[in-house]
Order: C-alpha cells, then sequence, then structure tokens
C-alpha cells in the first residue's frame, strides 16, 4: 500500500542516573517508519534544555549533533509531513512563567481552528501552525495551583486525537485523548526509571519491560516522587482506537492495546482467506506490510505462501527517478518479480488497503509481465471511503478509489483477474472487537467519533 | 581591533513592482560586517510571506534557498551571536488576531526581563530569548484600533536601544529608540518604493537615494498610502548614538546621522597627532579598521603613511587553527608584515580601540621581529573601561584591559615603546559633538544613558 | 548474516538514441546491495566522457550531479570497500594512444602483484591499488592491430576472478573470465542496444530482456556494427562460479548462469530439511537473506512458517550506535521479535551462513528473551572454512569460526540447543550442480580452483 | 583588476620530528591568493602516503578532513581553475617500481602535447590532463640509478614554466625551470629542516627563515642527509622571472628574488608619477592590488592619498548575484565609493593593470555617481597585448582590451577623463631591471622567452 502516511511517532523517558538523551534517541528510532520528514529530541537535567531537530530521516536530522546532556529526562518526535518552517518541528519548546514545556505530539484535533482564534483574539502569537503550540498556549493559561490542574484543565478543551508527552524541568507527563485514538503505552526502564512511547517496538529496543498502556482520557505523571495515574476528566466517551495502526500504520512486531499487530494481520489474512474461496497456485504478499496477512491467507486456505515480489531496499525519500524514466512511465524501482514463482501461476496477491489504486495497477501488470496466470487481487481491509481527520495524511475524499469507484471499476482499472476486500465485519472480528466497540473505522464507514466541524466541506469543489 | 563584536545589521523594503526579495538580499548582504552568525530574509505579498534563515554567513544560510516570492515588501537580518536555537534567528514572525508580524531588530532592551516576567505572568510563552519576541507579543496584546497604535504603545514601554523593522501583511514600519542608539536611515528606490536600513552603504548597494536618517524615537510608517512619520512619544530623552559606530562597527563607507564614518575616523587620526607628538619616521595603520585614521595622523603630523602590516583575506569564521600551531602560540595567519618598510624604522601603529589586548600584543611582536626600531601604539579612541548594555556584545568588565590595568601597564603588556589613546574630548570633537550633547560614550565613562537595572551586578566575583 | 562483504556490481549499456545516462544509473541502482561504499557512473557520445563518482550509497555519490551527457555508451560500478583515495574509485578512465578507455569491474585478480610489478619495471606508474589500473595499462601497451587484440591479449595474462565493461568512445566490451567465478549477463533495451549487468535484475530494472549469460572465458563486443562473441583464448580451465552468489551475495529475484537464485535457496532449505529432522512448532527466517531458505524447510518439513524476527529498515549505513548503548552490549537495533509468535515454541531459525558467529549469537539471546522454548539453529550453507581471493572479503582465517572451532563449539558459543549446516553435497545439489563441476566452493574446502600465490600465507601469525 | 588569474601556490615541508602536515597547511594558506578553486595536501613518514584533496578554499577542501599523518615530510598546492575531475587536483601521487612520487607544480610547460604523444605511443596512459601526470611518467620511465639523475633527465626534456616540489618517501626536491619563470623560495624551519615555497610570505607564517630564492635550472634535493644543490643541466637560457607576479600576482608582504613586491609596486607608483604630471585633488587607490602604487605616485606627486573606493569583503568564490540584480547590470556589490572624498574632488586613481576593462569602466561610472571631478585612470603597468603561455589564464588575445584598442578607445570605453600607462622601461626599472636582463614581459611586448609551438595559432577565428 501507499498513499496513507503515518503522520509521528513520539518518546518520552525520565531515568535519572541513566543515559537518557540515548535512550530516548534508540527508542524513537525504533519509531522512525512513523515519520521520515523530521525529527527532534530534546534532554533537560532540570535546568538547561539541550535539544536539536532538522528536516528529514533521524541520520540526517541530528547529523551535525544529537543532544548529549547528562539529564534525566528526554523527549522525542518523529513527523511525517515536511514542515516549511524549522520552527514547526517537534517538540515544541516553550518558556513561561513557570519554566519551560516542551511538548510532543501524535494526532490531529479537530476544534484547533476555534482554540487558536479564542487565543489570538486574547493576545497570542503563533509561531508556527502546530496544535503543539495550541496545547502550550492553553496550559501557559490556564489558571491553577499546580502543573497537573494546568494540564488536565488545558486536555479538557481538546476535541480530536492525541498522544502527548510533554516535559518540564521536573516533571514527565504522557496522555492520550479520552477516545484513545492514537496509542501510546508506558514501560519500565532495567535501570530504574520510565518510558513512553507511541508502540511498544519503542520499548524492546531500549530492554525496557512493557507495563501497561495508557489508557484513553488517562494522564501518566512521572517526577522525583515516581508515578500517578490521573484522569483528564469529562463526559464519558466511546473509545475509539484507530484501526488503521493494525491495518498498516505500526510495526508488527508492536502490541498495541494488548493486541500483538502482527496476529491482527495474521487474522485478518485467515479472516479473508473465509471470506474468499478462490482456486489458486499460490499466495503471495505485497512486502512488507502484506507479508502477516499472507501467512494468515496461507494457514486458512492451505495454499502455499511464496515470494513473488522483491522489494528494493534502497528506493528511499531521497531517490529520484530520472526524468527520461518518470516519462516512460511504466518504470517503477521499488519492487521485481520472481519469475520462477509466477510463471503460468494462479497467484493470490495480498496486500493491506489500497488508497489510489496506482501503484497496485502497476503490481498487477509486473505479474503479467513475469508471467502469472490469474491474479487475484486481495486486501486485509475493507474499502476506504472516508478521508481520517485524526491525524493521518491520506487523499480528500474524491482521491480516494473507493469513494468514488465502484469495486468493479476498480478491478477493472487494476486489471486483476478479481479483487477481494475483506469486510468491515471481519477487520473487526481479527482484532477482536466484533461489537465495534472499541475502535475508530470511520475511514471505512464515515461514522465520525467527534464532531468534525465541517472538514471537508470544500472538498467537493 | 578584535573583541568587539558587531550584533546586528536590519534592512526593510516596500516596493510593489520591484524585485524585493533580491534587493532586500542585495542590501542586507552590504551589512554583512554587522553579522556574521547567521541571516534570514522573509517576504510577503500581502497572503503568504516566504522566509528562510540559517547559521553563518548569508552565502551560507541562504545555500540551499533564497526567498523569491514576488512580493511588495521584505524584511532580513544578520547577527552576530551564534544562536543556539535555529528559532531564534531573525526576522522572527508571529500569526495573531490582526495577521502575521515580522520583526527584525538591532539592540538591545535594558528592561526586558521586566517586561517578559510581566507578559509571561499574563500567561504568554516564549519559544525563544529575544528582545523580538517580546516585542512582538506586547505588539499583539496592546489594545488599541490601528497597527500604529499598537506599535506606538509597545514601543512605549522599551527601555534601552533599538532599531527594528516591522512588516505586515500591508505595512513595513521603521523605528528608532528615543535614544537614538542604533542607527538607522530611509532611502527612495528608483524604481519607486523605501528602504530602510541599519546603514547607509546598504542604500547605496541598491543604489536606493539616501532621503534622511530615521530620528531617534521617531516611527516611519511605509504603505499602499505612501510614506509618513510619527513619534513613539514619552518624556523627551537625551540624544545618545553609539559613538563605537563611528570608531569601529560601521563601514567607512556609510553616512550615520549625517556624519561620513571615514570622515569621523580621519578626524580622530588627526586630532590624535595633536595631541600625541612623537619622532618617527612612519605611521602604519592595523588594517582594515585602522586605516582611516592612521591617514588623518599621517595628514596632521607630516609622517609618511606607509603599510607595515598585511592582512590574509581568507583567514575568516571557518578558519581553524591546528592544534600544533596553537601550542606555539605564537603564530597568528591574519596578520604578516612588509619587512622592507619596518626595518629599522620607528613606527607609529594606528588602530582603533583595544578590548583584552592580546591580538595587539601579537601584532607588536610581529613588528619587532621585523626589525622595526620603536613602535608607538595608538588608539583612536579612549579606553573602553566598561561594558556596553545597548546592544554590543564586549566582554564582562573583568576582561576589558583598561578596566583593570593602567595604561602603563598595558603599555608594558604590548611590550610597545608606547601607548597612547585619544582623548574623549578628542573623539567627541572628531564625531562633531564636542558638547557630548548626541552621543553615547557610557564604554569610555560608564555615563549610562539610561538606567541599567543591575546588569552588571553579577560580574565582580 | 553479516560479515560477507559484496565486492561489486557492474553495468554497461550501449544504446544509441536512448538516454543510457538515465538507464545505467537505474540499472546500476539495482544492484545497489553489491556496493554499498561508493558509486560511478560515466558516459560517452563518442568524443566527450561525462563522469561522475563519488563515496557512499548511489544517492550520495550522485547527490551534486549525476552523468547527463546525451550519449550513446554509459558504464557504472558500485562498490562495497571505502576507497581511501577517490580516484579509486570506478569507473578508471584512461587516456592513452587510441583515445579513452573506462573500465568497470568486479572481481580479484591472484596475479595482480605479478603484473603490477612488471609494468613497474618497465616505467608504469600507477595513481591507485586497483586491479582496473593494471588491466587498462597492460591494454594500452599490448601490441595488436584492434582493440580487441589489445584487450584478449591481456585479459589473456590476468589470472583470478573478474567480471568486466570496457567502454572506449566507439566499443562496449564485457567480459568474464575463464573460470566464470563472478557473474555478468546481457540483456537487448526494447528501443534497440544492449545491455550488461552483473545480475539479471538490473537488466528487469530498465526492462530489458534477458538474452544469456556471459559465458566463462567469453568477449562480448558491441559496437555500431552490432553485437559479436569472442573468445578470451588460453587452455581450458574448469568452470568455478561462486556459489556464494546462490547463498547470499546476490539479489533473490536475480537468475545467475540460468538458474533463480530465489529458487536456489528455497531448494536450500528444502534440503536442509531432509538433512536435519527436528520436532518443532515453526520455523522462522532471519531476514532477509534466510527467508527463501526457511520457506522451504517449511514445505519440506511440514512445520509451519512464522515471522519470529521483524527488521528495521532505516539501520542502514550512517546509523551510529551511541556510546552508552555500545558499552551495554547487547543492544541490537537491527531486529526485533515477534514475541507472540515465539513464546513458549520450539523455533527452527533459518540464516544463509555464518562467519563470526557474533550476530547469530544476539539474535539467538533475543529469541531467548521473548521466550522462544527450543532454539534450533539452521544454517542453508557449509561450514566457512577458508577465506575467498576472487573478491569477496571475508575476514582473514582465523575469524573464521568454522575455520577454529568445532560444530559443538560455535553451538556453545550461540547457545542454540541445536546447530546444523547444510552439507557440501546437499548444497551443490541445490545449485544443480551435484558433481561440482560449474562451482567455486573454495570458501567450504580450501580447494581453489587457481594458484593463489601465497595469498593467505601471513595470516596465522 | 580583474581578469587575471593566479595559477597555483605550492609548498614542501621536510622537518622530521615536527608536526609537518600542520606545518604545510599553514604554509599554503598563505598562498591561498594563488588559487582558489581547489587545494591538496599530502604528508609521508618513508612509508605511508597520507592525503586530502577536493573543489573549493581550503576550508572547503579539508572540510572532512586534513592529512594528519604524524611524517616527516609534506606536499600541498592551491590551484585556480576548476578541475573537472578530482583526480586532476594536485598533489598527483603515482606508484612506481621505486616507491610512490607526488608532485606539485605551478606553471605551464609549452611542450607538454609533445611529451604527451610521445609517451602515449609507447604505451604509456593518462588519468588527468595535467602537466604533472606527465612529469610523473617521465621520471618513472626515464633510466638512471639514483632518483636526482631520473628527475634531472626527465626535467631536461622540458620546456616552459614550471617550479615544483616533489616527495618521495625519502626525499623532497625542490626545482625551478632554467628560466625561473614562477618564483620558489628556500626557508630554515626553527625546529630543523627546510620549508619550500612559491612565495616568501608562506614562511613567515611558519615562522621559517628565509634562505634563499631557488634559482633558475636549480634543484634543491633535502632528505636524511640534509641539503643540497644540483643543476637541471642543459644549455644556459636567459632569465625570464615573470614581471606580473610584482605587478599583481604575488601577496605585497613577499619577497621575490630578493626585490620587496611591496616596494616594487611603489616604486611603479612613484614612476607613474613621473610620467604622468597631473593636476589632482588626490590620489586613491582600487584596493587591494592598487593601494601600494597608489602610495607611491602620492608621494612622488605630493598629492594627498586618499580612500575613494571600499571593497566589501564578504563577496567571495561563492557569492551570486540575483538574476534581477544581474540584469539590472549596473549593480556592482564589490566595491562602494566613500563621497565625502569624493564630491567635486579632481582624482587619480590608480589600479594594478586592465585587461577587459569592464569592472574598471563600472568604478570609474562609480566615482562619477559619487561626485568626483575628474577622474584619471592610471595602470601600473603597460598595455597587455599578448596572452601568457607559462601559467597565467590571461583571455586569448581578442579579449584583451590593449590588444585591440587603441590607448584612446580604451579610455572613451572607461569614460575617464585621462588613461595613463606606465611605460615598460618604467616598469622595469621599478622592478630593478631595466636592461630586461632578468624578467618576462612577454605579455607587453609578445617577445616570449621560448617556443611557443603554435600555441595562440587557433585564436583568431
Amino acid at each position: 500500500m501507499s498513499g496513507w502516511r503515518e503522520e509521528c511517532g513520539i518518546v518520552g523517558v525520565y531515568a535519572p542516573g541513566e543515559p537518557v538523551a540515548d535512550l530516548a534517541y534508540l527508542a524513537l528510532f525504533a519509531l522512525q517508519h512513523r515519520g521520515q520528514e523530521s525529527a527532534g529530541l530534546a534532554v533537560t537535567d532540570g535546568r538547561q534544555l539541550d535539544a536539536a531537530k532538522g528536516p528529514g530521516l533521524m541520520t540526517e536530522a541530528f547529523r551535525d549533533r544529537r543532544p548529549d546532556l547528562a539529564g534525566h529526562a528526554a523527549v522525542g518526535h518523529v513527523r511525517y509531513s515536511s514542515a516549511a518552517l524549522h520552527s514547526s518541528i517537534q517538540p515544541i519548546f516553550a518558556y513561561g512563567h513557570g519554566g519551560f514545556l516542551c511538548l510532543a505530539h501524535n494526532g490531529n484535533l479537530v476544534n484547533a481552528p476555534v482554540l487558536r482564534t479564542g487565543l489570538e483574539r486574547s493576545g497570542c502569537i503563533f509561531q508556527t501552525s502546530t496544535d503543539s503550540e495550541i496545547i502550550l498556549n492553553l496550559i501557559a493559561r490556564f489558571p491553577g495551583p499546580t502543573l497537573e490542574d494546568r494540564v488536565k484543565g488545558s486536555l479538557a478543551q481538546l476535541e480530536g486525537a492525541y498522544s502527548l508527552v510533554l516535559m518540564t524541568g521536573q516533571t514527565l507527563i504522557g496522555a492520550r485523548d479520552p477516545h484513545g485514538f492514537r496509542p501510546l503505552c508506558l514501560g519500565a526502564l532495567k535501570g530504574g526509571g520510565y518510558a513512553l512511547a507511541s508502540e511498544s517496538c519503542a520499548l524492546d529496543a531500549i530492554e525496557a519491560d512493557f507495563l501497561r498502556d495508557v489508557a484513553p482520557g488517562e494522564l501518566v505523571v512521572i517526577d522525583q516522587g515516581g508515578l500517578r495515574y490521573e484522569s483528564i476528566g469529562g463526559p464519558p466517551v466511546r473509545r475509539a482506537a484507530c484501526i488503521f495502526e493494525y491495518v498498516y500504520f505500526a510495526r508488527p512486531d508492536s502490541v498495541l492495546d494488548g493486541l500483538s499487530v502482527w496476529q491482527a494481520r495474521y487474522n485478518m489474512g485467515r479472516r479473508l482467506a473465509r471470506e474468499f474461496k478462490v482456486s489458486a497456485d499460490l499466495v503471495a504478499p505485497v512486502p512488507d506490510t502484506g507479508i502477516s496477512a499472507a501467512l494468515g491467507f496461507s494457514a486458512e486456505s492451505g495454499l502455499p505462501y511464496l515470494e513473488g515480489l522483491i522489494k528494493n531496499r534502497y528506493v528511499g525519500r531521497t531517490f529520484i527517478l530520472p526524468n527520461q524514466a518518470r516519462r516512460r512511465g511504466a518504470v517503477d524501482m521499488k519492487f521485481n518479480t520472481i519469475r520462477s514463482n509466477l510463471l503460468g501461476r494462479r497467484v493470490v496477491l495480498v496486500d493491506d488497503s489500497l488508497v489510489r489504486g496506482t501503484t497496485s495497477a502497476q503490481l498487477v501488470a509486473k505479474l503479467r509481465r513475469a508471467g502469472a496466470g490469474e491474479i487475484h487481487f486481495c486486501l486485509s481491509s475493507p474499502p476506504i471511503t472516508h478521508p481520517c481527520c485524526y491525524g493521518i495524511d491520506t487523499s480528500v475524499r474524491r482521491e480516494l478509489a473507493a469513494a468514488v469507484k465502484s469495486v468493479e471499476e476498480i478491478r477493472a482499472f487494476l486489471k486483476a483477474d478479481s479483487l477481494h476486500y475483506l469486510s468491515r465485519a471481519g477487520l473487526l472480528e481479527a482484532v477482536d472487537d466484533p461489537g465495534e466497540e472499541r475502535m475508530c473505522t470511520a475511514c471505512f464507514s464515515g461514522e465520525y467519533p467527534t464532531p468534525v466541524y465541517g472538514a471537508f466541506d470544500d472538498e467537493g469543489s
């Protein structure tokens, strides 16, 4: 799949006496897949704040230097979208009445315009267009005797998706919005101290023991006195964890809200095989995200699992196709076929999802050129019919293939022999939420768990 | 002279229909001597703001890209000190209730801590430690129907030194503090429109006609309606233009507040020759800043002017002396002697000022090695006994040679045959202010034109 | 596996009227896995030679510019080892009596010292330490009426491994040593013209039709007159294609000398499962090179294939582990485990080969921490007991685990429950050469197909 | 003056026990004015050769690393022209029968094509288009028992201009062609050992004592046994030191062949004032190269010396004028005027030489805009009518203003009130060679001291 873009990954480490800058760096590195366009890291020893940030992958962003202050706490962030302004790269720092605040967050607030206008009317100025700066201004202005009071009072005003880590000179706070859209988990470091991260694979990277997921609507406060949990407050809302983390975003070696991502994808593949009976010679994945589902499909269907496509690992952010090649159109450097596995074979090709469909059509053409007999294109998720407003940068609606075309029309576009989407019920079962009580499936259904404040009004034109 | 560090240079251009981004870039380039550690440039067409900034000389800061929006106004800044944070590089942008504000300023506010604490108490947060961000927050919060009202009300709260250019989508404003510490001048572009700049040499660079200096306490407002002058207001205060602009900072081809910098330095040299009669064979400058004064000394004394020292033009920001060489100590790549002019000669060596004295001692040693018979070290300014708090980053007081040593002690340290400082009266006469009614000479006298709010209290330790 | 290092990848394109520079670039990009430390590309239109080369991956080496001359022929090279001197980066150019020669080659000559000493004695000087420069000097000096005569006469003097592409203003020549150690294949471009490349995946990348492998001892000459094959000549020698191309080096989507690399690895896995019967719960590969063999093992044994290890795709050339982390030792960012697939399970872990064994030991430890019950470490190749002298930079002999330790000692070092190597007979069967008539297996047997001229004499000390 | 381009600067250091890499680096830095487009440095300890080279100024070329081997000898080079190929950057290294040779040279061989063709016919290949590679090949092939024999025999075949330093593992050799076109001098290091350099200012930079200039046709051989002088041999030829070193190339603080460059220029100015009597108000130089001559003119004429033009020190290699500004044409960022010195004044403007005249015309226009009354343009050298073939990259003949225009035509083009060239006799007197027995003045006279082998034949077309 291509077209979906992971928004962000965040980490926070609180561990006096430990190399927190290095730990945060390594944990963040495990989240690089969540954002490749900028990275930032900040460390504090209570008095000083040592930070570095820059565009690109972490190896680029920290080429010149990496924060190395011997501090007790650190916060890091990787981000998908290429910020025009350097100052928009997270974490965002601000100095106010009570010292500094340093924030890294993942997600998207649906009421950001309202909050920002209100703050501007009362004299606030903004140096970036980030939600982070709104949150920092809210905290700085909220009346209240303690940091926690001010943070809780501020977060209560937010609507939408956010998982965040907030660092002051003395305290590290992790928080997750009441719906729990984006993931956040907590671990205990071997040498003492705690770590917060978007995914559990980041805890593995620093050999931290997984303690538990931060609960929706929960605040984890870590300071000299240890660890305590508080509630953001507000009226109860339904849980709505992003189901796409399981379908595509998260790393397969992560466990989110108690469910292994790998296992969820394997389940999707099994379920898909139950929904779609086909006579074929083999099952092959679109690497890498289709692998677990293809294995599940193979296990359930009894069809052998083989590799049909090989991915060129060097096609990265900075690879640019020559003009000549681009004009020829068909050339795609990212995948090549293994002819001996495809020639004359009937192939079930498994991918996780389909946004625009252009890459999928290229893959089908490649398989045809390699001699594949039949190609049955299978997706481990339902048709994506609605854009996301909780932090995932999909296309606007009219660019979503499934929003404007029928399944048959898409199949014809792909030139596949057949096209099969996993049903919504099948997907929910695969993530162990058959009653849809815990997951957000708005991108498949248009049923947004929050008001969307006319976010998509101007799309139609 | 070395040890003094120019703080900043600023430019603003308002010229619908002209290439304002290029004009601002060229004007700023003429001010590169005022700041070599970072540079920034912002252009607007009323709706968009196109900006770039970065560390280093302009050629480095704009290596990747230079703003090239076809706009009607632009603002630029070069800065001496190497900002830790990228977001501290000016111009600073902020978006508030009335649109964006973009500010570049030169100088130092003495009441910045008070203003900042007040703002923080009322919920403001700061992402940098710049005075600029304080000024922007004051403007954003000041009540008033028009931008000018809000700017005037805000500037009236500032104490200390500032010359600034402020750009919004529609308006370009230049302002200079009531004392007039730092320079600012106004020119008219050949093709229509106006330019503001720290020094007149920047107007020359873009072939703008010099109109006049912005007066102390004055606001120049430029917009679609043309040009108008307003007053910041407040009680009248004495004029206090920084005399060091004439001694060292400004380019000799600039004219500040009606006085040619080259001519002022030449006058200093003449006056120095009247104060110090010496029997010698030649007058030689420490290039480049000692040249004009040495020529004046030569003209007045009748001693021939010759070159004794040659400067290596390639010793710049990025030149790093090898460790081995540094350990040997005496090696200084910046200057070499012209032996044939020095051998057996009695030399009057003219420099502009002396801060720590280490470089001066190296120069004397070099001249001795080249065979100079006598060396009379002459300075075109009085002993610097007090640090500056108006935007010039000198040493703290205890590092100023003249604050802790007698003239004879300094001479002995330099190993010169004699050492002569221009008198304060002589300097004031050279800049045509014999009654000291227009100039700030605090660094020579300790008589600061404003309260200093205990700025130097913690120096003694 | 780690420790083995691919030497080089080469491409040559001859196609008047086609964008040869772009085609060579794209073909070379498909060979990036064969060399990541430097890259070079040269294009000619018969008169001019436009070239660029640099250290690092292709995206780095060609960051500033890529040759874009509209020529008729191009040659490219990627190389493993980080050359100290820029001039050692291939292709190497030389201008001589008959115009220029441009050479890119893969392999290692065993008689290079002898050839070089002879050339030096006759007045030759060398600006690099490459075999390429030796070959160019031989060609320049060899008497003969035609280029082909001189090339054939020169290549006949070489002993050891080489596949090369040689470009002059008019001609492109590909050649493969009489043993055929390193691969080289030929394709026909859709728009006319020909391409030579180390592996067939490079032909796929530019949609060239595979024509055939260049035969051992064969010369392919391409010019205006078309394509012709010639023989290097010399006494017949045994074929000796590097078996390690199939075990580890080549991309699985390549077909070398008629055998699919993917299929060969799959065969190795099947054969391994026949040699090693074990009671276990699952088969898991060390990604990526163990995947095909693990699938073969699974198919043959009937044990389910599952993913147990996930590779962090961002750990590349420029990733540097922080000191702190390095000191802790156990931290390895490259792999993470999928716990749900491992907990309490008996695992057959399949890798391609083992050089030093340190990474393998870390992987076993990781699986243990993830709760694996039993770990049976399986290798799809025999113990490596002898270093290579044909272009693969392995360790010297005493650093090869299998050269100095018994299998049981290695197992104990890995802390695996069992350790199994594929037999040499099994490997040869997997590559369809049961009688060992076509392959070089010197690294497993010490039976070098050529004299080695005391190359390893000084190792023991 | 602009248009002339200095070719090269070279250094060699032999000093066991001293930090030769650092010393060579510092000495070379003093010669940066002789070449700004590439730099290289090589050090040896007898066994190893540690080298680095790259494009740009030294700070750029050695940005990544600088050779730091603890060796006993080092060689360095700076070069004007931007080499297309990295391998053309000097020093050039070659490994041959007797070990390595490392060469840096300044100058241009007139018989290079003949020598190269001969070498190519005997089987030599060339990886660069440098004269250096020709010289290295000659040395490698010349029969002879000792290095000195081979070097002498090789140099005897060269015709044209060369000053060179050649380093082997044990020996450092300096040599200057029999005419002595390009300078080369020798110094003794304080800590023991010797240094060779293009100009004496490089010896000053490392506090080496100047011993003497290397004589035309002389070889200086430095090794463990100390220092010895030998002769290249061959028939005696006239001395022909490049007079343009005194006019423009060399640094004013250098002493070449016993004559101070500063003093020579001062003499040119004095002589010019004797040849051209004018009624004027002041003498002003074109900085920097016109300064010494202007001072001489002032001393002789009695007219006061003042600064009329100020040079922007930041306009360097990497400064690029924006398109818009370029189109406006007249904008020149390099110089600004000091109006107060020019307004209504009759000015004698002194520059060193005039090639195309375009910059000079811009300067005259600038002075006019600043209000200068009369402008008398004076040049401290005669009209340049012939191109150089000894290592100075002037224009081809038809681009030399004085080759195709009369003095009056040039004056009219400059729009100056008068234009005066120093006479050839005057120039020769200024450099203390009234009988023209030691200097080459070919660029003024067309009397080339060597055959030119049709070098300029194809110019006319």
